[in-house]
């Protein structure tokens, strides 16, 4: 058994995609007053991410994240509970005030993410939604305090997995933002 | 025959490291008063890099970059000949004004990579450099106008001549870059 904790829901159970996901409602953590939000589309791009700013359980050095169109994502209950993390991010993460749980992310601005919103899968209350696919930001759980020593672990354990390990975005992911970057300065036919 | 242009010194030829190679003379391409580096120190994380930034050769779409010690690196000739293409840039790029090529990048702002000068060792005047080790920034290829759709190739492709393609720097860097974060931010002991 790997000593090397990715996500609780990972490290210990993997779960299963279903046939026909095609949304459901994100709960909070909290017992009284839970925020709810509802998505009405399946996900897209779900992986594990090692950045500083999206929302990890405990115990967990990644958090599982994926994206909807924003359109198909509404707040059904406790809304004012929901904060703004960073108005000057990219990604708009809604947190719940009392429990921390990010609930939904959109990108407003420029962007070739914009339209899309950011949430945490996990916090489904049904099954079946995509498994994660590859890891994101491997380095950046260092800037969380991680031992640096133990990065070669953490790699082989990413991809034993099938979670296969990047420093930045998958490759495919990394070519799009790339071909609307050279769409948007002309070097490439729009 | 691959269709897929890396760079000219790699596309062709391969260049061979040598046992003690432990600095040299860079030449710019200009044919009168061309401008002279001298380093004094081995290379260091030599690489191919995509990105829009560095100094690139006719026909590559990747340049050769890698990095010596600011200390170890001496204008000897034309020194007048060079401006820093982008004063704002981490890399502070010293150009030869006539021919374009880039002679020495210092890094002189706090960052993980101060006190280092990127340079491309292909402009020495002598051979047994160390060899590029792996690809960098390769999605920014993308950027410069290259066929989005032809990606797959120039990674299979990169794969084939071991330099193993990367988004953003490698893992080692990328690594070596978050623990100098996190022992900024107070998160690792410095």
């Amino acid at each position: 058994m790997s000593v090397i904790a990715i996500h609780p829901l990972i490290d210990t159970q993997r779960q299963v995609t279903g046939a026909a996901f095609s949304g459901g409602t994100l709960i909070c953590a909290c017992v009284e007053k839970p925020v709810k939000v509802r998505t009405r589309h399946d996900l897209a791009h779900n992986h594990v991410c090692g950045c500083t700013q999206c929302w990890k359980p405990a115990g967990a050095n990644f958090s599982i994240v994926a994206v909807v169109p924003t359109k198909d994502v509404d707040v059904l209950e406790n809304s004012d509970k929901l904060a703004v993390v960073d108005p000057s991010a990219l990604i708009l993460r809604h947190a719940c005030k009392e429990c921390g749980v990010h609930m939904h992310g959109p990108v407003e601005r420029e962007h070739p993410f914009q339209g899309l919103s950011f949430i945490h899968p996990e916090r489904f209350q049904e099954s079946g939604w995509a498994q994660p696919g590859f890891a994101a930001f491997v380095s950046s759980i260092i800037e969380s305090g991680f031992d640096p020593s133990n990065m070669d672990a953490v790699r082989s354990r990413l991809k034993e997995l099938n979670l296969e390990p990047y420093d930045c975005l998958s490759p495919g992911l990394m070519d799009y933002i790339a071909t609307w970057t050279a769409k948007k300065k002309g070097v490439l036919p729009a």
